[in-house]
């Protein structure tokens, strides 16, 4: 670990990271609300903050290596959620303590999606175009280091992902990979994103809301312009379906864009067992839940399957919008619905939790040793696209499984040892830990009356969702900063 | 799968349990309560549906085979479940429905400890004898199998307890090791008991709360002759030191008393790995707890040592006697007791959960997964008392707690689907799935206001639980029936 190369990556990400807070500045002059002094101020602390750290070492040529990529990951959602916090705090409307506007910063940023703020509808312009902004630029993070950086360190088998495998990856180089996948998955994620806002604007969004929810969609963020979420525009039913597609395509594995997009073909997805696994499971799950809803008379057929297939795409993809208040379903469907977004979606998306690949090899080991009861000797690999999965690779799935639930209940403890009951505390930690962003409990409409303490608890579950866990862990390790 | 041979099994083993309906009519007798006839009725339909299925094959000599092990130990639970109801069924004190025959019969033989009866303290003595004396048959049963059925099955790797690995073991001839075993078993168990009750009547309890008592704390049952169960004497701290003790003994692998019994040593106990691991986390957890509820006033400081310990004992065994109302502690202590019971104690004693040696191997798992990360090519065996553990049986621990993980989800889906809410649900799944008894919300007194149809899935959930899950899936592939 080299704090110099770490310092210049920084130095890079803040500067660059300022200038997001540009454009929230001429949303305030457009709509004359006020804020752009906040926004400015925030600027220009990044900016110099930025190339303070930036400048010194802006000649530095030498590459990020393994044991640099678990520092930067680790801090990279932490030091850009502290500075897009400023403007929060700065801002005398919306109203927002320290921990507030950390809170939701972070939430933002990881794509989370949770909320402190009630009174969306009467808020700032620029504030909402801020946070919806925070999600779009997070979940470009989510895929890049899904992508490129997460493989390399081999976090919770992830290596099932990495194009070539080489001995020791303890110090491979990184840089120059990054920046080529990067880019290409920037350019997919941008068309995602032009493609998503013109769909909303022409199904009657305005110009605003169509950017800020395209933003969101995308990312799988889930925060939104209005406290009723999509449930805004629930009898818009293009609105509905397009962000049921765009929710759907931001939860794929974007290498599989990657690679439709080079080679003009669309055939490859259904070949790829994770996509199919995932797309079966929510299939499945959308039509029994639309059916339930019907059965049990809650809506009408229509209604039922509209509210029931959103619901199911939008906390299976981790987006967290609501349609309707879901909340309020009978009790055993929000904890369906939760342990969908536990799981998560495809790997290498915007979504978060488990993730279906790991589900499915955790699945598969699980029938494997069912047969192995039977038939003792017998040698059944696990594959994953008609590959033998290396045993090192399923060793980490359930390295990862394990220290996910046990994580779970132990913060879910820490939540409840603050004061909050079982039911706000197990949801609220299970959809922070998953980067969904709704809960239950008191924590249903929002996080707002949730307690200080408990915030904090819940931003370390963002942060450790969004790394995996373990990338947090391993800088923990005494082993890591032995040389 | 051969019917005659499990049919003679089940013969023998009916036979055998009808004459543990003889003493209940004795003491109903002895007390005049009027219960003789229902007990009578019940040992003359066991008995002569155990000698009528024993019978026709008493001559059959053929030995009992991997693959008729599972369907034995799946069936045991659940046909000497159903037998052992028939008193409570008949009786028409107290006047059970059959769903609540089925459960309290299942509950006690499973030494679950859950019931749905109130009112223990005037309910006819054969009845509370009878009701103790379910759990001390079902803790040897529990040894027995765990001890010399489920190595050999190769269950959630319980293979690492087979003295001997031999090749295939699909068809190992199971009847002399099971028949030799069980009966070195069956002395140290009685030696126990006898103690145990000696220990409890020398303290002050009646010979008959002893002998309940003594039966239903070294089966770490946690059924009790009164509403308050050991609370009923928690001012006299000899009775409740016995019950520490003993549950704690039997919460010990035999395997070791065994060892102990056979070459009059003790020093190996801390040699074992697994005693090492959960005893250091039980202590811990006792004085943790302690001084919570000391320090927060609950209770001063020798009231909060006393129902700290007892409490993390109990529920850390999976015995499940309440020494207090623990529900009502500060809302996390009775979720971190529930954890330390669904973890349970050691693997071969009378605890539920998913056992302290599997507990250990995980965390070892995710130890070295850690360490991988930060060198990516050491090669770090995971030991177990000084030897190398077969990736084998990792593999098997990782399909055992991730199906335990799965089924624990889904049957809380179903039970709250079935009306009952989310922190009931949740808490008397994990608590009949890990044998444990006592639960929290509308089931925190006893079971009794619990729906119907959800009793039935906590049925289900006790009988999973004791069966380590597997053994009942593996009846459910096609592999098994195929020949
Ligand atoms: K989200
Ligand atoms: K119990």
């Amino acid at each position: 670990m080299r704090i110099a190369v770490i310092a210049r990556i920084f130095g890079i990400l803040l500067t660059v990271f300022s200038l997001t807070l540009l454009p929230p500045i001429g949303v305030s002059l457009w709509y004359h609300d006020g804020t752009h002094a906040p926004f400015t101020v925030a600027f220009i602390i990044t900016l110099v903050t930025g190339l303070f750290m930036w400048l010194p070492v802006h000649d530095l040529r030498q590459d990020l290596r393994t044991r640099d990529g678990f520092v930067v990951t680790s801090l990279f959602w932490l030091v850009l959620g502290s500075f897009g916090s400023l403007p929060l705090i700065i801002s005398p409307q919306p109203d927002l303590s320290i921990t507030d506007s950390i809170f939701e910063s972070i939430s933002g940023l990881t794509t989370t999606g949770a909320t402190v703020i009630t009174g969306l509808d009467t808020l700032p312009p620029a504030i909402l175009y801020y946070r919806q902004q925070l999600q779009w630029v997070g979940g470009i993070g989510v895929i890049v280091i899904a992508l490129a950086i997460l493989p390399m360190l081999g976090i919770g088998g992830m290596q099932l992902y990495k194009a070539e495998t080489p001995g020791p990856v303890k110090d491979t180089k990184l840089t120059p990979r990054i920046a080529e996948t990067a880019r290409a998955l920037f350019v997919i994620y941008i068309t995602l994103t032009v493609l998503c806002g013109l769909g909303y604007w022409w199904a009657g969004m305005t110009v605003f809301d169509a950017v800020g929810h395209a933003f969101s969609t995308v990312a799988n963020g889930g925060f939104s312009t209005h406290d009723a979420s999509m449930g805004f525009y629930a009898n818009n039913h293009a609105i509905m379906a397009i962000c049921i597609l765009f929710m759907f395509t931001a939860a794929i594995n974007f290498g599989l864009h990657f690679f439709a997009f080079r080679y003009r073909t669309l055939s490859h997805y259904w070949k790829d067992s994770e996509f199919r696994f995932w797309v079966t499971l929510t299939v499945t799950a959308a039509l029994l839940i639309s059916l339930y809803l019907w059965s049990q008379g809650i809506f009408n057929a229509g209604s039922s399957f509209l509210h029931g297939v959103f619901q199911v795409v939008s906390i299976g993809t981790t987006a967290g919008f609501a349609s309707e208040n879901f909340s309020a379903w009978p009790a055993f469907l929000p904890y369906v619905l939760l342990m969908l977004g536990i799981l998560g979606a495809c790997a290498g998306s915007t979504s978060g939790g488990i993730k279906a690949v790991r589900g499915m090899l955790i699945m598969k080991s699980g029938m494997r040793e069912l047969n192995r009861l039977v038939h003792a000797n017998a040698v059944v690999p696990i594959k994953v696209n008609a590959k033998i999965v290396p045993e090192r690779v399923t060793d980490a799935v359930w390295g990862f499984f394990a220290v996910y639930i046990l994580s779970f209940f132990v913060l879910t403890i820490i939540v409840m040892a603050t004061g909050e009951d079982f039911v706000t505390s197990f949801s609220t930690v299970a959809s922070c830990l998953s980067n969904i962003g709704p809960a239950l409990g008191d924590a249903s409409a929002h996080y707002g009356s949730v307690n200080e303490l408990a915030k904090w608890f819940l931003i370390l579950a963002m942060l450790m969702g969004r790394l995996e866990i373990f990338t947090l862990l391993v800088l923990l390790t005494p082993a890591f900063w032995r040389h």
